[in-house]
């Protein structure tokens, strides 16, 4: 009976745990978690903060118990502290009793996850700064803003996280502002994009500031303002979303190859350059199937399927991940953003030839009530038409039509493909020229 | 000088003016609509009837002025009678002087449309029994419904027309019955998908009754009943939507070949087998991408996208409409119905080994509030997995999905190339696995 540990109880460690079951019904799995909530869905906390998730409950997916019905022992609070590949083992302590016990595995897959990266700067501890990544941060920022009702809320990163942490504030009382070093939002996107829904957040009340650089910190009992290179912005509420870290340490330690970023190394199958060793999630690296370069893009659904498909190796199976697209989107209240494959600047920088289609339209026939605007950016490379990349930003229905183009460019479709597609058209989906369809007219 | 003569002024006719004139400055356009109104959209009219479009007006694209602003000459109530293929000319009939006269052309696009099937039956053209083609008829509609107040209201027909009436029927008083003649309502979708559908539309309140043959409609001054196979239904208002015919009269008698369900039969470029004779819209034939056969589905954005290609193609260019895959969509209030490619059902017509997926997902974080029920139905490919279609049943977000599979069928992929695709994911949009990926990853 072969046995499989797994470190990391979240998005990439239970699938894997989950997958490897269905797999192989006879093998041993252990999971390793160091946190006190296993099984989370990570991407629901800024709701949870909103009060669109009432309870933190609802965000756990499994529990420790439906695990075990299903033959997966999952041990909270313990810590691997060392793999030792020579010998097929690893060093835990369990964080409750300080315990440490070494525990042996055929299989091992890691899937420690990313941490936020917090800038080294003065005052960057002080009461009131927070990051979201954990059910625990979670809870400490409701906690703190149901408390202390700050006045001045300032979001520090202007990402996906940022995004929707602004959507999620704005029903507290107290002023947000949006700091955010490039010089636009959403900084994977395009500058005529991002334009489009900075006005959007900054009629929500939102005041936002580009081209900040933070120098510090400050504040007596906690955090009162924020120094930046354009002067200083009054906060009693930090929350610091400037990316994340894989939680690599542990691997390098082992001798496990890393990648891009600090990220752990994988191939398709999600091994590592060591036998028997498979990572997933956030701590890993990921193929982007369009640069065909190894990129660090973690996403909740990219942990899935890595987590899927190195459970499934583990277990015994032959399962692979392609990569992705970078593809991604989110929603700030009626204002939904969508992009996959490349932006402009990404060609720009990765050097490749391009052409851009820039059209405006409304998401339904525009006589019916509820057409909005929707705005649609495809790149594409220039001399074959291969599409490279969409950016998608517009009003109710506009972001998933991002699946359109990111199929197109899974596929390796051109333009010409694609120009007189059948899509789905009534009246209260689309205009009869579905806006895909307009921006693929428009090259 | 060139002279191109369009017959009709809707969207396939309107469009191919505007492209003719976009390809050629100098061209002569001369379009000649039997209507008294153009340019209008057609999707549009249930919408008006239920008072989501509060004016007719706002259903008009564009005027006679407008397109004449654009040196289009567009010239209402003149009905053609006759092409002379030889003489290059036609012979038209001003329906407001009774005059008739010939004009020439160097091309011409037929664009006639087509006319609701009715049905040969006793009492079928008592009053109080409509179709719902063109503006006049919504007009009538509309007046019939305030005057009259029917208490009993029967649909005829439970295609996308039935259904959108269903929904722009409910806010007016009296009981709607939906009949139909398949042994299920949207015949074309696989049963089991129709099955939710019809529970759904039976919560309204709405009788939905299959299996129907209609024997006869009676009444005295206007209908009163409708007298079925299953007995006899009570009826104030009857609404036929039980398909259109193809105009292709006036193509036939000048010896235009016509194809199937006598639709005039067109090549990619929208030529007819008589030389400088284009169709689009309504009235021809389309060629279905998956069973690479000849079919008849007459949509308005197919009209629109043959429109152009025939515009371009008489104005000198040269364009082609490679053709459909059956791609269609509707609203029932909140549930969502789409499809594309082949059925089940059509896969067993036409004699094709296939496989099918059928799951249920949420269309969002299931811990957000209005996470709704959204069910995937895809059709492959037995031997080599080609998607070959696809069906979608669900709550607002469901529908547009179906343009994923639409892009994967054109681009002829498989299960495996499309499995772990990188489709847009955040908790506001989608669960973590994209229902379309769980319906992938269960065949």
């Amino acid at each position: 009976m072969s046995k499989i540990i797994i470190i990391g109880g979240v998005a990439a460690g239970m699938s894997a745990a989950a997958k490897a079951r269905r797999i192989n019904p006879n093998s041993n799995i252990i999971v390793y978690s160091n946190e006190t909530y296993i099984s989370y869905a990570g991407c629901g906390l800024p709701y949870f903060i909103g009060n669109n998730v009432r309870q933190i409950d609802h965000l756990l997916a499994r529990t420790v118990e439906q695990f075990f019905a299903q033959n997966i022992l999952v041990k909270k609070a313990c810590q691997v502290l060392k793999i030792e590949p020579d010998q097929n083992k690893v060093l835990i302590k369990d964080l409750q009793t300080q315990q440490k016990f070494y525990d042996h595995y055929d299989k091992l897959i890691i899937a420690t996850g990313a941490r936020p990266l917090i800038p080294e700067l003065p005052g960057v501890n002080l009461p009131g700064i927070f990051v979201l990544r954990n059910i625990t941060d979670s809870l400490a920022i409701k906690a703190y803003l149901e408390k202390q009702k700050p006045a001045h809320l300032v979001i520090v990163g202007a990402g996906y996280i940022g995004l929707e942490m602004v959507e999620n504030l704005l029903d507290y009382p107290g002023k947000i502002t949006l700091l955010e070093k490039s010089s636009h939002i959403i900084p994977n996107m395009d500058n005529n994009m991002a334009a489009i829904l900075s006005n959007y957040i900054a009629k929500q009340g939102v005041e936002v500031k580009t081209d900040i650089n933070i120098i510090a910190f400050q504040g007596q009992d906690r955090v009162e303002q924020v120094i930046t290179n354009e002067g200083v912005v009054d906060a009693d509420f930090v929350l610091l979303s400037t990316g994340v870290v894989p939680n690599s340490e542990l691997a390098l330690s082992a001798g496990i190859e890393l990648g891009i970023r600090n990220a752990i190394r994988v191939n398709e199958k999600m091994e590592t350059n060591l036998k028997n060793i498979y990572a997933a999630g956030d701590c890993c690296t990921v193929k982007h199937l369009v640069t065909q370069q190894e990129a660090y893009i973690p996403l909740g659904t990219t942990a899935n399927k890595q987590g899927k498909v190195a459970g499934e190796n583990a277990a015994g199976g032959n399962s692979t991940f392609k990569g992705v697209i970078g593809t991604g989107i989110s929603r700030i209240l009626a204002m939904e953003i969508a992009r996959t494959g490349l932006t402009e600047k990404e060609c720009q920088t990765a050097d490749i030839d391009y052409i851009v289609s820039d059209i405006k339209s409304k998401t339904k026939a525009g006589y019916l009530p509820h057409a909005n605007d929707i705005y649609v950016r495809i790149v594409a490379e220039k001399k074959h038409h291969y599409i490279l990349g969409g950016q998608i930003i517009g009003y109710p229905g506009a972001g998933k039509r991002i699946d359109v183009l990111a199929a197109a460019i899974t596929l390796h479709a051109t333009i010409e493909q694609l120009i007189d597609m059948d899509l789905a058209y009534a009246p209260p989906f689309s205009p009869v020229w579905d806006p895909i369809l307009i921006a693929l007219n428009n090259f």
